[in-house]
């Protein structure tokens, strides 16, 4: 095996390495992300709006704009040492097996149960609950990458945890729906019986199979209705998680600076941002102070392109448009990606820190197909041992790109990317693959526009 | 977070304090595991006999009862390098939730896509075929587990890997089939139409959903047929995966060094072995030369107790009776645990070298009820994050016991168990534990003395 410089395959910071405070990419940016906005009144969300769905402490760090480092609580602190640092990993075999002088490394979030990066924020979110006296918390999921996450972080808290989870998911993707109940937390399909919402769902829509909009209208539901008791966490898209996720990328560059490395190249995947947002953010923050510069690049699946085909604009953040609106790159709420679409990463906008950073030109974006992204995804099964998960597999067809590149050119670039989890809950899409049965699923102009055309009309 | 002597919540050894050498605990045994037996002729298998279905580096180590060490070839340790060192964790959530003065440390082999240990003797395996210049492995797989490690093995050596998999785990658990794929292995049911042996099963009867025994004979059928280009690999009971897995025991012993920390008591699950044995090989080494005493714990499950109500005997390895005879604790080959145990370590009989060890009083053994294990299976899920697998559990169940009965007596004991894998692919019986529809099952008496009474008739 190479060894380049004695740098080993991984490396893991230690335990009192974990960073102590969350970086806050929005104080360093020069146009701010826009606010989110009541989708009655037009007017931006002030934090009284937020405080019936949110917890205060969450509102707090939604709505700030300005500081830079905010504290990580202890408590949090001793819940990442569970599976924090996560190791970065100079990937020796794939640099291999590609024949490539670039320098390949990757962050990687799958080595704990919930299988991805969700926890880092899932742990925060239900700290902030337990602190402020809560009997618990709602959410929705899809898939279940998250709800598994809260499901963890709250049997750590001795936290309720009810989740809406989206019909067809319950029914065919147990598994994961499993993984949550032996965590203790409720596991409701959605539509239910429980709340308003489902019941009128259920009612105009007779054996429908749910989707996540109508998840999160159930959850959000029984936050607001529970007296206080009960709030409403999410785990993608809001500032809060973004800034949470920054972990991901201060662990990173703490790694990087150890080795002596430096990325010229840095890579995600991105659905609404979570994982992106905290992989680049202490990059970023460099790159807007002025103080380094690095090709940032975020990979979207062709099948639901938000930065690459979307635009810029005040939308719904769900399909049901009970939720504010936020100004971000968007499909359209009204956007569906193909059901044939295995990849992940299906959500119709992006985070508005990451939209603004985008449009503002600090960051490049990518589409890719998802034959080629699973085809990635194999090779780097076989050559690197982990088994990614198609979300995180978008990062790696680029990263795979970018030094095939450096191949034709004998550049030897240094490249970053989020390996964000494994996919062992994501077997059904690789045995499509596995077995030639899956296509490429890219919508055409006209579908486009008839979601874009919908948007909600807002001067921001 | 309790910080007992500074001692962390994960210690991983560095990638270069990666074992050189394996430690063959059957040099230091007074007496040595019993030979084979060749079950035409009841004589000690040979190396002849042997080399047409085993790799010649593999019989060498599997007859080799006096070489204490033997080195790790270096692509072997290249590859550990992927998942290698393991984690060395103390389990302070664990200690808390329990209130009890007993350090608690597990050796972690579940941070690997195949999920388990597995991995540590399937890529030696797959490089002595490769070194021997074979096209391919043939292997059995029942749930799953080692056909992945295999399958991960041989794809990183470019050879064909040819998995006979019990038809009924083929059909009903698909994942690890589709794991085994992603890895580029061929996957076939069993009984299968591609053997003689797998035909005349299926014709005998017909609609059959296969068993082990038979996955076994298939997969080695095809081994000795093949002209020399494939072999049949093993994933327990053999010697040559002991000593395989003695890397867990001897990077267990390294970190537990380093730290400043001895076991009292070694605890881990036993089914054909390997694990344990390679757990605690190092310690028992130790024990066995007079330098040190451990209370050495074997778990099984109460519905198949090999060791704690079996005989010491010759008996088959497989139920099909076409393999070697083995000297073991045997629950007899014909011996099938009831179809509702979920809870893995099916095996009828014992690793020989452990066999002889309990026979001789080196370590003892405890049946634990499947229900008891996924209680503590939850508990540990919920408290230290890892959700583990039912094998695993095993031994957190009596490692939890152990640090009670701390409680009680107010000692500071110092535990080690072996947490050998993950249960992200047994959801199903976890969904029965959620549901409260798992029970337990324990063997009548008389159902034990119909498969004992079955042994062949050997004088040894």
């Amino acid at each position: 095996m190479k060894n380049d410089n004695n740098i080993p395959y991984k490396t893991y910071l230690e335990e009192h390495e974990i960073p102590r405070q969350w970086y806050n990419v929005r104080a360093d940016m020069p146009v701010k992300p826009a606010p989110l906005l009541n989708p009655g009144t037009g007017q931006p969300l002030t934090a009284e709006e937020m405080t019936p769905i949110f917890c205060e402490e969450l509102v707090k760090q939604e709505l700030d704009n300005d500081t830079p480092y905010i504290d990580i609580p202890e408590e949090v602190r001793d819940f990442y040492k569970m599976y924090r640092p996560s190791p970065l990993i100079r990937a020796y075999f794939l640099e291999e097996a590609l024949d490539t002088p670039a320098k390949i490394y990757y962050k990687f979030e799958g080595s704990n149960t919930s299988g991805s990066h969700k926890l880092n924020s899932a742990i925060a979110q239900a700290y902030y609950a337990k602190k402020q006296g809560l009997k618990g918390v709602t959410t929705e999921t899809g898939a279940g990458q998250w709800g598994t996450a809260l499901s963890m972080a709250c049997s750590y808290f001795d936290l309720d945890c009810k989740v809406y989870m989206v019909k067809v998911s319950y029914e065919q993707k147990p598994f994961r729906r499993e993984v949550m109940r032996t965590y203790g937390a409720s596991v409701v399909p959605s539509p239910s019986l429980e709340t308003d919402i489902g019941k009128k769902i259920n009612e105009e829509f007779p054996g429908t199979t749910g989707s996540l909009g109508c998840a999160i209208s159930e959850a959000v539901e029984v936050a607001v209705k529970s007296g206080g008791e009960y709030k409403y966490e999410l785990g993608s898209v809001l500032n809060q998680v973004l800034l949470h996720q920054s972990i991901i990328g201060m662990e990173a560059k703490a790694a990087c600076d150890k080795l002596g490395v430096k990325p010229d190249i840095i890579i995600g995947c991105a659905g609404g941002g979570s994982n992106l947002g905290g992989l680049i953010s202490p990059f970023m923050g460099e790159k807007l102070r002025g103080e380094a510069d690095y090709d940032i690049v975020a990979v979207e699946p062709a099948s639901c392109p938000s930065f690459t085909r979307g635009k810029f604009a005040y939308d719904f953040c769900d399909t049901g448009k009970i939720c504010p609106l936020a100004k971000m790159y968007t499909l359209g709420s009204s956007f569906i990606p193909s059901a044939n679409h295995a990849g992940g990463l299906r959500y119709h906008g992006m985070s508005p820190v990451l939209s603004q950073l985008y449009h503002d030109g600090y960051m490049r974006a990518v589409a890719v197909e998802q034959t080629s992204v699973f085809a990635a995804a194999e090779l780097f099964a076989r050559v690197e041992g982990t088994l990614p998960a198609p979300e995180s597999s978008h990062a790696i067809r680029v990263a795979i790109d970018e030094a095939l590149k450096c191949k034709e050119t004998g550049e030897e670039k240094t490249i970053l990317f989020g390996l964000t989890g494994t996919g062992y809950f994501d077997m059904v899409a690789y045995e499509k693959f596995n077995d030639g049965a899956m296509g490429d699923y890219i919508p055409s102009d006209e579908e486009l526009e008839a979601s874009l055309s919908q948007l909600p009309q807002i001067d921001a």
